[in-house]
């Protein structure tokens, strides 16, 4: 990969293009990117990084869905997350899937279709995404990281009641709605971020801190959970890992906290910057951000 | 879509076609396809059938990988299923997914690597394998079999050790390895699979019947699972929908019965034909069929 921050933006000629971010003047983070360099081909393919500068008008999310494989999703990969949620320490990683159609963009709505409004219990997760640049099987943990293309922060958002209640136990119902894995700004380069686990991560809802904590308290880290998950598996350029989310979701307040039409929630990765999304119940509020 | 049965294959000329399968004389499935009309084009995109016939050296997975896009699979949907696993009858689907990496070609050998040698409960799961034409959300019951392209049988290849005892009863670990999902031997379009809740589905292991049941006992029809899984959520082409098994597997047995180095597994469905595939555990024997 040839790219530091990628990015997928519309730029002002109403086109879409893959971009190499520049940060803003003085920032620590990609949040307000405004200009990048882009790149020609594909991230997965041919690519080169263009001297050509463009304004970015909207940050799309960093891969085209045809340059996404597989969606893996940890559960219960934060310590002080599976405490709050009165579950064991897990042994082995808890896996589960989302549909390519749940990625969005760091900016786009999350939509709440008319099922997903039935029952109670929609939930934000901050998590680290690793997106896999390498294809790779029975990695070792010590290779894993080479494995990757670089970091983003997603919102793993959920519904407990479909997640929890409708499922026979099974999470897929109620995490794979539309729109439902907002990830971005940018996919940050591994150069970038050397060490994945020590990252502070946190989530505000309307303004208001809910979840912060730091990606040193995941259970089974990025490089143990690639290893663990590519045995006999193979693992390919575009699969994404959400890695877990921290304390503090929704479910776990007292009183529990669920999010409602209009809410604003962001997520934030150090280094990477955040995802804003606003909660759009289909048939009520339609603006977005 | 243009072709009847689409199969994808291997020619004598070493490359790799797709083609609309010519049924064998005298055949009333698509297991000894031995012939078929070159498509030119890609199933999702511009395509048509062409009258140049090849010569099968090996049918393949009936999609690449490129034109796969999520593997979704319900769990406990055949009622008599449901009840040897003495699980009560779902009010909604158990939804679970499996990678791309998992699908397999019809005569591929399952192979089982040294993580997926640990433990006991190697099993198998003759599911009827809907897929995805068209894309479509909050598609309607009476509306959704024009939604798929047509029908294939697949094995949900299962470990369930990882699947019910290291997941943290979530199923992903059990279900994903590479070359768990054999489908095929093509994919039988609507045309000619009008009713796909009246088809004998079967499976052998070592010649021997162990599950014989028919896709009327399913829980969820295709036409009903399709409404539900595409409230909110958008189904692609490519999509595929393993849509249970019935009872018969060796979980389910009693004794329990659990796949062996050098096993063959046949399943069939009725009007589709079978997927044969070996059990190939890793650093044991390297035949395949």
């Amino acid at each position: 990969m040839q790219f530091s921050r990628l990015v997928r933006f519309l730029a002002k000629d109403g086109k879409t293009y893959y971009g190499d971010a520049l940060l803003p003047s003085g920032a620590t983070d990609l949040t307000g990117v405004a200009q990048a360099k882009v790149i020609q081909g594909t991230p997965w393919g041919q690519h080169h990084v263009t001297e050509r500068i463009l304004d970015v008008q909207r940050l799309l999310a960093p891969l085209a869905r045809e340059d996404i494989r597989t969606v893996r999703c940890l559960g219960l990969n934060y310590e002080q997350h599976a405490i709050e949620s009165n579950m064991p320490i897990p042994k082995y990683p808890v896996l589960f899937y989302k549909p390519v159609t749940s990625v969005a963009g760091p900016f786009d709505n999350i939509q709440v279709s008319a099922a997903a409004q039935e029952g109670e219990g929609l939930d934000y997760e901050c998590e680290l995404v690793a997106v896999i640049g390498k294809e790779g099987i029975n990695i070792s943990e010590a290779q894993a990281l080479s494995h990757v293309a670089g970091y983003a922060v997603g919102n793993d958002v959920s519904h407990r009641d479909w997640q929890l209640k409708r499922g026979g136990g099974q999470w897929g119902l109620g995490k794979g709605f539309d729109a439902w894995a907002p990830i971005g700004p940018a996919i940050v380069g591994t150069s970038l971020i050397s060490d994945p686990q020590n990252l502070r991560i946190t989530t505000k809802l309307n303004g208001e801190t809910v979840q912060d904590s730091n990606t040193g308290d995941m259970i089974f880290g990025v490089a143990k959970a690639i290893s663990i998950l590519s045995q006999g598996t193979t693992l390919l350029p575009g699969d994404l890992i959400f890695t877990g989310t921290p304390q503090g979701v929704g479910m776990g307040r007292k009183p529990q906290v669920w999010l409602k039409d209009g809410d604003v929630v962001e997520v934030n990765l150090e280094g990477v910057g955040s995802c804003i999304n606003k909660v759009q119940f289909e048939g009520k509020s339609r603006a977005r951000l």
